[in-house]
């Protein structure tokens, strides 16, 4: 039996950090080279991540190939392990065409180790979605919100319901054989945007303090809120396998109970953790709290039913540094705040979840004529229905700007479609089309913000000129 | 086909969060226990790591068993894979008493996810221990151990020497039918000497800054720089297969070079890095910068036949704070210091390591009578060749003090161990010993220490007490 002893020549990781740590490098350079060419990181890391797929894929590396194909692939190992045959199980998840490809990677002298690189590039992307969105949590000011009040909430409102309706409608109209599960999923897509490439703007033309800009960034924390409520609803939609009023009840009310639960109980189990952990250094301290506490609310939220991103993201909501106060004294709590601690995680992690998104991109998608059709029709009904939003800004002269400042779909659009190809609602043809709607929406607005914005600077600046 | 299409609800990482926060929890309370206890930390998540190894094992925890056993369970996983069929693939790896519980696990109905979820955890406890070994290497300073000389250097020479040819000695005599490489590398365990738990007590008996502070810590750095030097031998002598001359001169001549690469190559490296990554934020330049060059040392190192941890501690040493002034000016250059960004993955990660390390002491070892005798033998050695260090420091007259304070193994024994169990040469009841003698000199080293210090003040002050 010798002969099947593995020979292991050095460290097990060694591999791993060989993969994980190239991938990583790839997302840097994306994102150097977005920064140099002023465009939002995000798509630095979003077009490496298409190049890495298409080009490397085509190229034969073996690792890209297993990821382009998603957690499909850990389906197969799954399924063999437990005894069926590989080739049966290859061939009824991926068809005939692909089938071989993956048999022959898997069952490959280094399939073992490909597998285990590329099941932990997916798990470090998993993690960096669920500390971006507690982030998110972290960053985001309820109070801040009520302040711009009535503008901003409708602005939000209409931001959700005007691009989910026509994406709905448009999916609906172009790709009539879809189910419905699928047409609600890519609806909801549509529904987020993203705070921090607008932010940006508007903080680089000093408009950052402006009404508009307050209104604006009110209405994306609202979407952000909005659709992780819309996501709730669709995954527990899908999950139960039924559209009636009944589940839809049980979800929102699911949901209800969850966020109820996290904003009363959360406090008193971050006040429990944080007394019992403070014997520790207070960067311990707060590290363990926030870890354990981010990941008890991530896996109840999947428990009950909802994406783990919404555990994670009302984690950041209820943590504070303030529950550390009585154990530091009041000077010292924020000597290093929970932000701080948690940054080095999401700036390693977060790359690798927007170079595999754009990895799973299959640019040959792209050669069939619905693909391009949906793939033009989302982007329309998605700037469209974002514009629209501008209208609930009735106390502003400025509709137009707080319309394009909400385009941008950037990372919270991608999150839902990476659900959703998990969830098995939206396949590869789909999913490029979505990615590639967030790309061109986050990919023109903030030019189209500039320009608007220095319109309307001209506008106003033209009456005092010299006559 | 339709009933191997897996049911997939909810996010596939639920599972995965649940595994590793389930392990987090157990070690942050181990910690917490250690610290009410006044106990290294360290102590706590190996005790919890025995106990959840040991109780919950035998309760029957699928992760528990599996993690257990260590990386060999994957090496079933992968040759199955390859086609080998799984019963003779565990048979040939486990021996008939435990294969049929492994093939259980892994066939089961959820084997795939407890693979993945054993996989991911030890991972990220080989992460934690490349961070470990790299903060060590920050905190290293040079300069530090020339300041207190030959001293210092005596005795952390003597306290390799000493514990190594004592050690292989009595593994020689207990362990007469062991291969010659085992017992190099249970010898080679016994060099380290733990910087942490020493500094710890010698600052809480406000004897940091004393002479005999200054050689001990000066001789601990020097343990584990001469340490891993010895663990690049013995490993390389482990991987090519023979102990000759040739062989220890090249891992000599080649673990050289690699040193001298990462010395003089290492800040171009940084640089070129830190220049290319300028336009970065600085938390996103210097943790890029960081976290790509330890892993590129570390991949190196492998690929050299070193451990990987030998190219973390050479990034660690080579990388400093100053490389960035350039690109935030000095004011700022420590406003964000790459040790405080390192920090919270040590945090997380480095417990996740301790606790599995106790979850692999399997104590039933302890039954069998050459195990005890083995473990007993090294303890005692493992004692008293450190004290015999302490009188290498001819121009002290607490050689007793510094003897002492050089006993505890802590982190760095263990890390050797759990190299020496990847690489196959310590087997199971070697490394229960292994880690027994890694408990007890860290456990009775600080008590000990605190006692001959008081002694030693009570001698010095008995002549100016009141007549």
């Amino acid at each position: 039996m010798n002969e099947l002893a593995p020979i292991t020549h050095g460290d097990p990781i060694a591999p791993v950090i060989l993969g994980v740590t190239s991938i990583l490098a790839f997302a840097v350079i994306g994102r150097v080279a977005a920064r140099k060419l002023r465009q939002p990181t995000v798509l630095g890391e979003l077009i490496m991540g298409i190049l890495l797929g298409n080009v490397a894929w085509y190229l034969g590396f073996d690792l890209i190939t297993v990821l382009r194909e998603g957690p499909r692939v850990f389906d197969v190992v799954n399924l063999t392990l437990a005894g069926a045959p590989i080739e049966v199980v290859a061939n009824s998840i991926f068809g005939p065409d692909s089938a071989p490809e993956i048999v022959r990677i898997i069952t490959g002298p280094h399939g073992g180790q490909v597998m285990q690189v590329a099941q932990i590039v997916d798990a470090f992307s998993r993690y960096g979605v669920i500390f971006m969105l507690f982030m998110v949590g972290l960053q985001t000011n309820l109070d801040e919100m009520r302040d711009v009040g009535a503008d901003s909430l409708r602005v939000a409102i209409i931001g959700v319901v005007a691009p989910v309706a026509l994406g709905f409608g448009v999916t609906r109209l172009l790709m009539p054989d879809m189910a419905l599960n699928s047409d609600l999923f890519v609806a909801a897509t549509l529904a987020a945007t993203s705070v921090g490439i607008t932010a940006n703007v508007l903080q680089e033309m000093g408009r950052d303090k402006s009404r508009e800009g307050h209104i604006i960034i009110g209405a994306a924390v609202g979407d952000d809120i909005l659709g992780l409520v819309l996501l709730a609803v669709v995954s527990g939609i899908i999950v139960s396998g039924s559209v009636n009023i009944t589940e839809i009840t049980t979800v929102i009310v699911v949901s209800s109970i969850f966020l109820i639960a996290a904003g009363t109980l959360g406090p008193v189990i971050v006040r429990f953790a944080a007394s019992v952990l403070g014997r520790l250094d207070i960067v311990e301290a707060k590290m363990f709290t926030s870890y354990l506490f981010v990941m008890l609310l991530a896996w109840m939220a999947n428990l009950a039913g909802l994406a783990t991103i919404i555990g994670a993201f009302a984690a950041g909501i209820v943590l504070h540094d303030s529950y550390f106060r009585e154990h530091v004294g009041e000077a010292d709590e924020r000597v290093v705040s929970i932000r701080e601690l948690i940054m080095p995680l999401e700036v390693i992690l977060v790359p690798i979840f927007f170079i595999l998104i754009g990895i799973q991109v299959k640019l040959e998608t792209f050669l069939s004529w619905p693909v391009v059709t949906l793939a033009a029709g989302l982007l329309v009904v998605a700037i469209v229905g974002k514009l629209a939003s501008g209208l609930g800004a009735f106390q502003s002269k400025s509709r137009w700007v707080v319309g394009i400042g909400m385009v941008p779909r950037g990372e919270v659009g991608l999150v839902f479609a990476a659900i959703g190809r998990t969830l098995g609602v939206i396949d590869d043809s789909v999913f490029a089309a979505v990615a590639l709607m967030v790309i061109v929406t986050t990919l023109i607005a903030p030019p189209w913000l500039k320009l608007a914005l220095a319109r309307e600077d001209g506008e106003r600046a033209a009456p005092v000129n010299p006559p």
